[in-house]
Order: C-alpha cells, then structure tokens, then sequence
C-alpha cells in the first residue's frame, strides 16, 4: 500500500510549482542580496519582490513583514521585543500554546525578568475570554498577551480580533502564533488588531527553513539576531534566498485556491469524521471539532485497549503518517501538553490526522478500514 | 562579456553535486524529522547522517555539531550562551570583527549586562596578542573572547590555537568566527582550544540559510531559540531539511580535495597581485596578504583619482562582481569599519578580490586590463 500522508499540520509536500519558483535560486541567480552589482540586485529584487507579494497577500504593508528561519525564531523574536523593547513585565498566555511560545515564554520568566500568567481553557478547549479580561484588568504592569490563532494539536479556532481588541482596551501587546493559519485563512492586517504574527512555509507546501513575522508598523523593536542589515536592520544574516522566494510563492498558490481548497479539504475532514464514528464504538473528538476548528485538522480521542495503545506503531507499518501531537515535542516523548491541559481521561489514544488538498476520501477510506482492525 | 565572479567571501554559487544530493529533500523526502513514522525516520536519518559526516571532517564529536539557520544565528548563540549561561561579564573582542559578532556583544554591553574591551591591532591587521594577554591578565571577571580565525575583508588569519592557550590559562569563554575558514582549511576540534565555532555553507559552494554552531562537549548552555525539541532540545524549529543535507555535502565536497584546490586559488591571488602590481602604479594590498592570509580573499588599495571613486560601480558595468568589504553592511553604506580600523589613508578606494576554485587566470587578466582603464 503506498503510503497516505495525513500529517499536514506536522509538515507538507512542497508543491512541484514552488520548487520551480526556486530552481533559478539554487542555481545562476546565486549572488548575495546585499552585494551592490548585478548578482546581487537581482537576488535582492526577488526577495523585496517575495515580501510585496506576501504583504498584499495578508493585506498589510511590505516594510511589516520580515523573513526568518521560521515559525519558532518569529515567535521568539515576538516574544523577546515585547519583553527587552516593549516593556512588557507579565505574559499572559494558555497552557495550550505550541513550545515555540510556552518555552520561549518559561525562559525569560525563568532567568526573573517577567511574570507569568495562564489564561483559563474552557472544556471544549476554547481559552476563557472572560478569564483573559480579569488577568488584563488585574495586572499592574503591561502586559504581552502570546495566545495563538488555531491549535496545532486539536484544532481549535480562537477569536484573534476580540483578544486583540481587549489587548487594545488594556494597552497589551499581542503576539498571535498564526503559524498554522497563514496559508490556510484569509487575513486583513490592516484591520486585525495584533503586533505580531508568525508563519511558516512548509505548512502550507512551501519550504522548510523559513517563515515571517508581522511587525506592526506603529511599534519599533530590537533584532533578535544581531549583525549585518539585512532585513533593513531587523533580522541579521545572509537571506536563505530560495527560500523566501519558495515562501511567498507557496502563500500565492495557497491562497489562489483558497475557498475551493477550504471546501474539499473541510469534506475530507467531516468525511473521516462520519467514517469513523460510524465504524468505530466509542470513538470521540477533541476540542471543538464541528465549531470553531481547522478545516485541516480532525483529533481523534480512540478508547483505549491492549491493542490501540500500539496504534501509532501499527499505523506507520501499515504506511499510514499520522501523530501523537506536535511533531516538534515527539523527540520529548511526555505526552501532549495539550490533551493533558484539557482532558482528564487518561483512557484515550489520540490521534491527529490532518489534511491537504492532496488527500482523498478514498484514503480516508482506507485509514478506516486499517484502524478498525488496530482497536 | 560573461560575468566575472570575484566576490566568493560573499557567497558562492551552489555546487551542481550539493542541489543533487538536496532535491530528494525537496521532492518525495519531505516528512517532519521529528514525526516518529516512516517518512520522519527517513529525514531524521539524513540529518544524523549529516551531523556526523561534518563531526568527522572537523573532527569533533557529532554530539558537539548543532545545525541553525547560519553563521549569524549561530554567532549570536554563542556569545549569548557565554554572557547568560557561562557566567561571561566581559567580552574581549577586535575592532575587525564581522558585524554577526559586534553587533551582538555590543547590544548586550548596550543593555548592561557585560563590559567590552577592544583588543589592539597591529599595522598588518593582526591581532596584538601581548595586550590580549594584558586584557585578560587584568580582568577580574569571567571573559568571553571572540575573535575570528579569518578577517572576511582583508583576510588575515589569527592563529586560534595561540588565542585558546590564552584563553585556557586564564579561564575564559573562546568563541571564534570561522565562517571564512571552514571548508577551506583543516579542522582538528578534539586538539583546538574552542568552545564555539561557526560556518555557513554557502561560503563553500553550499545552501544559504543553514550554518553550524560547534559547542564544545565540555560546556552546557541553554538554547539562544527556545521550542520544540530539535538539535537534542537546543536549537528550536523545524530543521531546515534540504539545507542540513546541502552544508553536509558541500563541506564533504570542499574538503576531498583541499590541497589541490587551495594551491589552484592560491595561484590565482599570487598572480592577481602580480598582474595588478605590474599595471596600476601606486597600487598596494590591505592586511598580511602574503603572509597569514586567506588563500581566497585579495583586498587591493588603489590610488584615489576621480575615476577610481566610480571603481565598483565601473566594475559592476564591465560585469565583474567584487565588493568594497563586507556584503552584509553594504546596505549600511558607511563604509568598511575593517578598512577604517587598519588605515588612517584616505586616499585608497578598496576593493576585495575573492576567488574560487571555479575562477580562472584568464579571468584575472580580464579583470586587470579592464582595471587599467578606471584608475
């Protein structure tokens, strides 16, 4: 059996037409961007022309958006502006937040510089907005609110215009890990309330090895990484020319689609959805699954038994990709922090499929079919 | 005229075998390294394997190689590691140092946190290694030394083994910029007196956007980009797959044949300096040039005249890629503060020759004859 590939939200396939858009980059057109000739001006063009085309894509203006390694250093870099530049004494945050956040968030509290504060999850795994208020209300001291716009785990859709309304209301910053939305939602910077967000190429078809980050033009902040002045001063070192390239091609093509690629793809995730409840007793979903939820990603909570504690081994012998959680905790091997954070049942396996364009029903048949034998 | 491309201390362009050995990476291979299925054991692989190839070439322990997005981010790293983890309240550096390196040291004095002293320079461009030991004889605090093995702009070489002995005897952190050096020279870390090295592959016909951090076994710090829990939990982020496959195969490819190569470009900087000499009267060479120098770099002082003001921009017209210093500042347009710390001598226009393996002589003749004519 060939192998199904249902592990979108951990990474995706680089389309065939991104790899061309880079081919000439990794190839003759190989200066360095910031050498004043021929070789480099031409380099530097297809990068400034990488960031128009990814502004105007998220609607906002070219000198907010600025390249990085990717969705981890932007938020990092995020994360310690608000902090070192922007004041920020508290962060507020949830316990369901990625590791780039909660670890980046955990050190500056740890080395004594900052407090910090977690917001409340609601039992559909929803953060309690009322909770973010209080926490808001309450502190003293301004405040970086980190809370991200879907989880990359179970799913969930967080409203990030009335979290950053309430930050406006209370003078916060606020950072929103957008990594597993760019590409995937439409999004109108110019009217969003947020300071930063994040992206990530190789969620949405393009490279590894590269992201963004959103810098709204009102606030002014210090590099992360210190050096040359490249990233007109605000991200040092030698551009990964084809990968900014390959990023802003995959955002095009991502979004040229968008509304057909949302509807085939939110099919696939109901189809599996209706499959499996229909083929497997006591099957369950976690977080808000058929409300505010990725169209790409379905949490699947199996009871547990003998056999389905194997189910993530039996799943790859039978070539079936799918995860535990987040690919990037797997190598920690504790347990997702997030299905802890909002289940007490210690009798479920979960598993998280996620999906593409790529996918069919047909494999979700297949995957079915397998599980049904695995429980 | 075909470009002429003089300005590998910039980059380089990639080698044809490197693409090869990434376009698996960037095709079917493209799972998560960290997923724990199939797809992710596969690139997992490729990254270990990548690990210990470049561990044997700089004979260091694959445990001591960390892969991160280039010699910049892995600069930074370093010297923050040694101020916030290795208890560093003093960075001894040089004025020549690349920006990767001032830049960062110079933002963490600016915040308060660390003293920085200057180390003097000599008229040739190297290091004064009596007021280095003077520097740290007198420091009563913990210091963290960082000097570059090889000047990018003029090319001298420091000989590291001499600053770590230093270093050793009075208990400091050593830290050195090898940018320009790996890949063109030998490497023996179980013997060199280090604790951070740095390179990029793209100085070697290598993938931009990728470098290492060589941290020495015997000292621990705590990730400079907090996250998931790649690069054995301390470099955060989805690994930049095809570019840690890229720097290995590039490093392999630049080191099977070093002697060879090293004695062809040699002989393309001797015989530049001869051409140039036996043309263009009053011409002279910045730094140690036939001395300690970099096989690869030629920084050549012409004679101000009206005409040699427009030197690069008349080399750009005629095709030939050659830089004023350093390409990372030239979007700061001030000039190069290696040349400003070296030479009181206004009256030079400088421009750096880099060369390759794939330069030729008939290139340099070119190059010179076309010279004659703007001076």
């Amino acid at each position: 059996m060939d192998r199904i590939y249902f592990d979108n939200a951990a990474t995706t396939p680089l389309d065939p037409l991104v790899l061309e858009s880079m081919m000439p980059y990794l190839t003759e057109k190989f200066g360095n961007p910031s050498s004043i000739y021929s070789y480099g001006r031409e380099t530097r063009m297809a990068i400034e022309n990488a960031r128009k085309s990814v502004a105007k894509i998220l609607n906002a203006r070219p000198a907010e958006i600025f390249f990085t390694s990717g969705g981890t250093e932007s938020s990092n870099t995020a994360i310690n502006a608000a902090v070192y530049d922007l004041s920020c004494k508290r962060i507020i945050t949830s316990p369901l937040e990625h590791h780039a956040t909660l670890h980046c968030a955990e050190y500056i509290n740890k080395i004594g510089i900052v407090e910090i504060s977690y917001v409340k999850i609601l039992s559909n795994g929803h953060i309690d907005i009322t909770d973010l208020e209080r926490l808001l209300e309450e502190s003293k001291e301004k405040c970086l609110v980190t809370l991200m716009h879907a989880n990359n785990e179970i799913g969930n859709i967080t409203d990030i215009e009335a979290v950053g309304n309430l930050c406006k209301k209370y003078n916060a910053i606020f950072h929103s890990d957008t990594v597993q939305t760019v590409g995937h939602y439409n999004f109108d910077l110019r009217k969003l309330p947020v300071h930063f967000i994040t992206g990530a190429s190789h969620k949405f078809h393009g490279p590894k090895g590269v992201g963004i980050l959103y810098i709204n033009e009102n606030i002014k902040i210090h590099p992360f990484i210190n050096g040359g002045s490249q990233e007109r001063n605000m991200r040092a070192g030698t551009e990964n020319l084809y990968g900014i390239v390959g990023f802003a091609k995959a955002l095009e093509l991502a979004t040229a689609n968008h509304e057909t690629d949302r509807e085939y793809i939110s099919n696939i995730k109901s189809y599996m959805q209706k499959k499996l409840r229909g083929n497997i007793a006591n099957v369950y979903f976690n977080g808000d699954y058929d409300g505010k939820s990725l169209y790409t990603v379905l949490s699947v909570a199996f009871p547990k038994t003998e056999k389905s504690e194997m189910l993530l081994f039996n799943l790859d012998i039978n070539n079936i990709c799918a995860s535990g959680g987040s690919a990037c905790s797997s190598g920690a091997d504790a347990g997702s922090h997030v299905i802890r954070a909002i289940s007490n049942d210690l009798n479920q396996i979960t598993v998280r499929f996620s999906f593409s364009k790529y996918n069919t029903k047909e494999e979700v048949d297949l995957v079915v079919e397998k599980l049904k034998g695995m429980i």
